[in-house]
C-alpha cells in the first residue's frame, strides 16, 4: 500500500511531506515525515515495524532510498524509532537522537543484524548533546532543538529554516481529531483533542513555559505534531504557545493519592 | 550463548532468577528477570532484539517457553519492551503495560507478525490504569505499582509479594559498578554510580519523594533495578529511599539557558 504524503512546503529546491495514514490496526495515529533538499533525504521519527514496509514504499516515489541521508528520531517510543534495525539495514542512513538514548538504542538491533550494516551501530548514531546542534544537509541544516521532558527525558524537535516547520514531536498531538495533513481551524474548539494527552505525558508546565518561550524567539509558519493536526500561521501559533505556557500537567497534577499500593 | 542467572530468591514453590549478562556489545548493560511460580512463568522487562535470542535460551533451562504466562514491561523503552512482536509469535503470553503505552506498543508489531500470532495485538495486552492492580499469577500475585515520571510519564514497578523483591525498573539503576547480580555494599560508595543518571533521566523531586513514601509502607527486602547492582536488606533500603526523596533532578535543575536554539 502506498499514500499520496501531503505537501507542507515545496520549492525548487526543498520539499517537507507528511505522511499521516500508514498506520493501520491497532496502533495509535501518528505522522511521519519526509525533508528533500538538492538530492538529499531526511527522514523523521519513521516509526516502528508496523509502518516501515508502507513507509519505505511510500518514500521510494521521491527519492532512493538505499541512499537515505538521515533518519531523526526525536525520542525513544516505539512509535518514533523502532524500526532502527530496518533502516540500518536497508539504507546507508546516520541516526540523530539525544545523547541520553545513543546507548539505549543498540537494544533494537539483533546481533544478526548487527553483523550485517555497514559500520557498528553506535558509529550509525550521532549523539546530540542536551544544548541541541544543527546538522548540516547539503548546504542547509536540521536545527535539533531541546525539549526534553515533553514527554520523553530525552527529546528533540526539529526546525528547517527554509519552510520554517517546526517538527515538534507529541508536542501540540492530537487524537480523533481529523488527520494529520489538515491545520487546526478553531484553536478554542481544537484543545479538548489536546488536552488529556498532554497534562498526562506533558512532565509540568515549568518545563512547558520555558519550550514556548525558547520557540516565540524562532520565526515558525508551522507547528507540525507527530500526532493529529498542525497548526499553521502566526496567530494560531501564538494561541498554541500561550495554551501549553499556562498548562498545568504531569507531576503538577500528582499527589500522595496518586502513589498507593494497589488493594 | 546461554548464562546461568543469579537466584534472588528460592523456595520449593518460587524462584525469582536474575540475568545480568546478555547483553552484547553496544547497548547500555541490563538486568532481565524471570519468576516462576507453581508452574507458572513471566518475565519482567526482557529487553530488545539484542537480547531476545540469549533470553530466549537462557530461560528454556527453566520453563516451557511456549507456555509463557506474562510479560511486564515498566515502560516503553529500547532495552525494556522492544523485543515484542518476538514474544508474541513465539510464546502464547499476555503483556502487562502502562495504559499509557498499550496504543503505542502495536507500533512495535509488523503487519506480518500481527497476522500470524494467535488474538490481536491489542487482546494480548493489558493495559495497568494508572493506580496500579494486582495480577494474579496462579494463587499469588504480582503487584504493579505506580511509579510514573520516573523515568518515563507512564511506568510501573513490580512487587513480589512472596520474595518481598521490588523490581523498581531505572529507579536505583547504576552503571560501571559490576554487575547486576551482585548487591551494593557501601551505599555511600555507591552514589556515584548513579547519580548521573539519577538526575538527568529522573522528573523531578516531588515525585522521587511521592514514590519514597509509597514504598516505605511495603515490607521490601530487596530493591533490584533494571540496570547495574541491587539494594538488599532494610538497612540498605532505606539509605536508598532517603537519598532519592532528598534528590534534585529532572525539571528541578532547568533554567532558560536550557532552552536556547543551538547558534
Amino acid at each position: 500500500m502506498t499514500q499520496e504524503p501531503v505537501v507542507l512546503y515545496k520549492d525548487r529546491d526543498h520539499q517537507c511531506l507528511l505522511f499521516d495514514e500508514l498506520v493501520t490496526g491497532e496502533g495509535v495515529q501518528s505522522n511521519q515525515f519526509l525533508i528533500l533538499h538538492k538530492g538529499k533525504a531526511v527522514l523523521l521519527d519513521p516509526g516502528g515495524d508496523l509502518t516501515f514496509n508502507a513507509l519505505s514504499s511510500g518514500i521510494a516515489t521521491f527519492c532512493d532510498t538505499s541512499k537515505l541521508d538521515f533518519i531523526f528520531a526525536s525520542h525513544q517510543d516505539p512509535d518514533i524509532i523502532s524500526s532502527l534495525e530496518q533502516w540500518l539495514l536497508s539504507t546507508p542512513c546516520k541516526v540523530i537522537s539525544s545523547r541520553l538514548w545513543a546507548r539505549f538504542l543498540p537494544h533494537l538491533v539483533s546481533d544478526s543484524v548487527r553483523s550485517s550494516i555497514k559500520g557498528s551501530v553506535f558509529d550509525r548514531i550521532i549523539a546530540v548533546p542536551d544544548e541541541g546542534i544543527n546538522v548540516p544537509v547539503g548546504d542547509t541544516v536540521i536545527q535539533c532543538l531541546p525539549a526534553h521532558f515533553l514527554h520523553s527525558v530525552g527529546n528533540l524537535h526539529f526546525y528547517d529554516p527554509i519552510s520554517k516547520v517546526l517538527f515538534s514531536g507529541d508536542v501540540g498531538g492530537s487524537f480523533g481529531a481529523g488527520k494529520g495533513g489538515d491545520p487546526v481551524e478553531d484553536f478554542e474548539q481544537h484543545i479538548p483533542n489536546m488536552i488529556g494527552f498532554h497534562r498526562r505525558y506533558m512532565t509540568g508546565n515549568r518545563v512547558c513555559r520555558l519550550w514556548a518561550d525558547m520557540i516565540r524567539s524562532l520565526d515558525v509558519e508551522m507547528i507540525v505534531p507527530q500526532h493529529g493536526r498542525y497548526f499553521q500561521g502566526k496567530t494560531m501559533i501564538n494561541e498554541f504557545l500561550d495554551w501549553i505556557s499556562n498548562l498545568q500537567c504531569g507531576t503538577d497534577l500528582l499527589t500522595e493519592d496518586n502513589f498507593k499500593i494497589p488493594e
